[in-house]
Parts: structure tokens; C-alpha cells; sequence
């Protein structure tokens, strides 16, 4: 998938969220469970009732990992249920890997090729041959953590580092890496500080933005710094969509909670002259 | 296992070898392909011949990902005949995670309780609270990376912050998470000169040493500053040793290579008068 085509769709949806599939076993409706494949059946209601109102799914690789075998099973087909009936739909394996280079390049082969993810998201701690064979997949992504949403994010990613902060160093290195058009950012909701100083150094590339909701994010804060002119922004929410009820209407339900996401971005959209 | 019980393994075996199980489906003996379980019955006669002469085994989850259901299945059968056949052994899943906590709470019960394994290696980039869900469980170990083997590990790990490496300040940060007892930390060979630095900020601590052979470090150097006084150590070798013949007889060559890699191991906590 090209930017041109996640902006196309963003233009046509008036929404630029996306969803994450943190399907926990242990949270879906009861009357799933009797399914030959649960966590499935929950990603195909939820997927089904909720695509006129976003441009991305993002499952949540841990809590597929979480059901071992089965889980994996779950995991191939929810990406392949989004890849036949949904193609236009932007897809996210939320992984967060990164390791030797041979390793990664295995990595990379599972999410983007075997699975047929368009993106994955990594870790940038090992540097360059740990990301690079992400980004040898012609029209897929890797998603670089940069500023994460969680408290921890503080530690060590905001560390003055040769008069920079850490993240900033870090996006600037990567932009020398091989494809760095290959490249998309994570960004977390709660830092909107930070949305500006990154937008310098890249103007031009996707932010994916996880935060907004259950972790405090606000989505207006971060659209002030964050959107560029392309939109160039993919504001995740997982629970608060996906459980918004945990009844037989949790589909319904789920529907109704990304149309308050969707109607919001058109709002920003529109005062933001982004048509 | 108690740091004590692996030190006990390591003086009884005179041996501090880690074998990686990078089991990669391509590269195993072609007669094992009519098994049931190929990869598992690879490393089940890997295992077999070899833990005499090692005491740890660390599967590099990448590898079973790429097969994917299959892969688990195999990943499974290797924790569970590693720990029903021989519960002296150390087990690490090298799987490089680390995620907001609630998604490193399903990492570390996926890995150190449903498979069982002992430790985990993980990523720090993300911070305390992506880490401390790994510390939560007795006896078992969270191996954060410092100085990774790799050759992009000096575009970010050795970056100079407040007058200090980044490597530094992330092992010093790590000493005040919760259950700092519970950390181990991989250091790569292919960086000597660190060993020392690191030693004097986590003299104690036991270090997963990988790079050693395929990658270029060198066993003695990193022996020289890289030991303590309870060995301390966990030298990591993969490729040279599960893939030291691809014939009929790959297992007995395996023991081989392991058994050199013990006698030199042998003969330096000679020298070092650890007995």
C-alpha cells in the first residue's frame, strides 16, 4: 500500500483511526467462547461493524502470543479476513520487534510476507541492521517507536543526549537508514509537547499514535502539531472501542464508539481545511 | 532457578556454554523433514547430545515464528522436553520484548509461566514499566539488552548522555525498577572494551554474552573483564555449533564443537581459580 492510497482512503472515510485488535480471550463475550476460533470471531464482528469508520486495524501480537498455537491460528486469520474482504484497509502487526540482522529478516519475512501484513511495528534500540530488513518490502512499512504513551517512556527516550533529546537523535539516524521512505513513527498521545520537535525533523512521514482513550491522549492536542497537510496521522484506539460493551451487542456498541472517533476527525478535518 | 543453582551447574560441568536454538527449517537435516515436528526433533537430538557440555539453551523465538502454528507447536515440545528431561538446564527466550506494561504482562506470562520458561530477553527502549511485569515472577529473570553484537548497536546503545554512554544509564536506571535481582543483562562480545565499565556498575549480575564465534567476539577477551567471582557468565553460541555438520551425524558434530567450547572454558576458570 502507498501513502497516497492510506491518504485516499483517509479523504474518503473523513477518519484517520485505527483500531487495535488487543483481543484478550478473557475479555470477549461469553457466547463467543463456544466457536471453533473465538478470538477470530471477535476480530470479524468487530472488523465487519466498524471499517466505514477507520483506515487501519492494528492487532496486538502479545495477545495473540498470549493463546499460544491457537493463537497464531486466530492471528493469520483475522489478517487474511482484512486482506480479502477489506484490501483498501491499511494493516498493522503491533510487534515491536527488533534483533541481529538475520534474526529481524525472519521477523520480517513472518509479518509483512508470510502473514502479509502491510506494516510492523520495532524497537530501535539495536539501530540500523535491526530495522533495515523491515524495509526491504516494496509498499510495507516499519513503525519505529520514537516517544511511546507509557509511563516508563520516560526513562530513558527523553535523555539529553549531545544537546538532543534521545527520540530526536534516534528519528534522525533513521532517516539514514536504507528506505528510510520505508519508515513510519510511533508517537505517543500522551507527549503532545513533543509532536512539533518531530514534525520538524520529519514533515512528511505517517505518525502512528497510540494513547488517545483508556491512557489519557488527547486527540485534539495531538492533531494541532501532529497533522501535516497530507493528514499523515493514524490515531490508534484499541479497548475503548473494542470493549465498549461486552454483551451480545458488543459489535454494535463498538461500531457506535469509532463513529464518535470518525465524526470528531471529520470535525478536525474540515477546520483544518483537509478535504 | 536461583542464580546459586546455575553456578552450581556451571562449576559441576565446567562449563558456562549457552546454546541458541536458532532452529531454522531450511538449514536442518532433510531426513528429518518426515517427522512430525521437524524443528522440535532437531533440537531434541541437539539437546540430547550437547547438555553435557552446556548449561543453558536459548531458542531465538524468531525461528519458530517463521513456522508459524508449526513453530509454536515446536517451541513448546523444546521448553517442555528441556524442562521434563533435564530441570538442571537454565532456559532463555530470546524474544527481545518489551510493550506498555499491559502488553508486557501478556509477554511474560506467555513466556516465563504458559511455556515456562526461566527468563526472557527484552528490549529497554520503552522503560521501567515495560520491563518490571518480566520481574514479577520468583525465580525467574527478565536479560535486558545493554550492548547488543550486532553492527547498528553503535548507532544508538553507545550515544553519549549527561557524560555518560547510553548503555551505562540504562543499566543504572534498571538497578532502581522493582525486583532489580530478577534482571540479567546481554552484552555482546563483539565489544570487549565495555565489559569493564559494565562490571563496575553491575558487579554481581549475570551477563548472556552472545557474538562469540559466526559474529567475530573473541571467548578470552570477554572472559578477561567480562567474569566475577561466581563466573557470572553465559557465553552464547548458535550457528557454529547446531549447524557444525547438516548430515546424518549433525548431532554428534554439535557435541563436538560444544565440547571444545567446554574444554576452553574449562581451562579459564583454571587460570581464573574458580572452581
Amino acid at each position: 500500500m502507498t501513502p497516497q492510497s492510506i491518504t485516499l482512503e483517509i479523504k474518503k472515510k473523513k477518519s484517520f483511526l485505527c483500531i487495535g485488535l488487543d483481543t484478550d480471550i478473557t475479555k470477549i463475550p461469553r457466547h463467543l467462547l463456544q466457536t471453533s476460533s473465538p478470538i477470530f470471531e471477535f476480530n470479524k464482528a468487530i472488523i465487519d461493524s466498524t471499517n466505514k469508520f477507520c483506515v487501519a486495524y492494528k492487532p496486538n501480537i502479545a495477545f495473540y502470543e498470549a493463546s499460544g498455537e491457537e493463537g497464531w491460528r486466530a492471528l493469520k486469520l483475522t489478517i487474511d479476513y482484512l486482506n480479502n474482504n477489506y484490501p483498501e484497509i491499511f494493516t498493522i502487526a503491533d510487534a515491536k520487534r527488533g534483533d541481529i540482522g538475520n534474526t529481524s529478516q525472519m521477523y520480517a519475512k513472518v509479518f509483512l510476507e508470510d502473514l502479509g501484513f502491510d506494516s510492523v511495528t520495532v524497537s530501535p534500540y539495536m539501530g540500523s541492521d535491526s530495522i533495515e530488513p523491515f524495509l526491504e518490502f516494496e509498499n510495507k512499512y516499519a513503525i519505529m517507536l520514537t516517544i511511546t504513551s507509557n509511563r516508563g517512556s520516560i526513562d530513558y527516550q527523553n535523555l539529553d543526549c549531545n544537546n538532543k533529546k534521545l527520540f530526536q537523535l534516534i528519528i534522525e539516524k533513521s532517516r539514514k537508514f536504507k528506505n528510510p521512505q520505508r519508515l513510519m513513527y510511533v508517537v505517543g498521545a500522551t507527549k503532545p509537547e513533543f509532536f512539533k520537535i518531530i514534525r520538524e525533523i520529519i514533515p512528511d512521514s505517517f505518525l502512528l499514535v497510540p494513547g488517545v482513550g483508556t491512557q489519557g491522549g488527547s486527540l485534539s492536542k495531538v492533531c494541532e502539531f501532529g497533522l501535516n497537510n497530507q493528514v499523515g496521522v493514524l490515531i490508534n484506539s484499541s479497548r475503548e472501542i473494542i470493549y465498549a460493551s461486552s454483551g451480545m451487542d458488543f459489535a454494535e456498541n463498538a461500531a457506535v464508539k469509532a463513529k464518535t472517533f470518525q465524526e470528531k476527525m471529520n470535525n478536525i478535518l474540515l477546520q483544518k481545511k483537509i478535504y
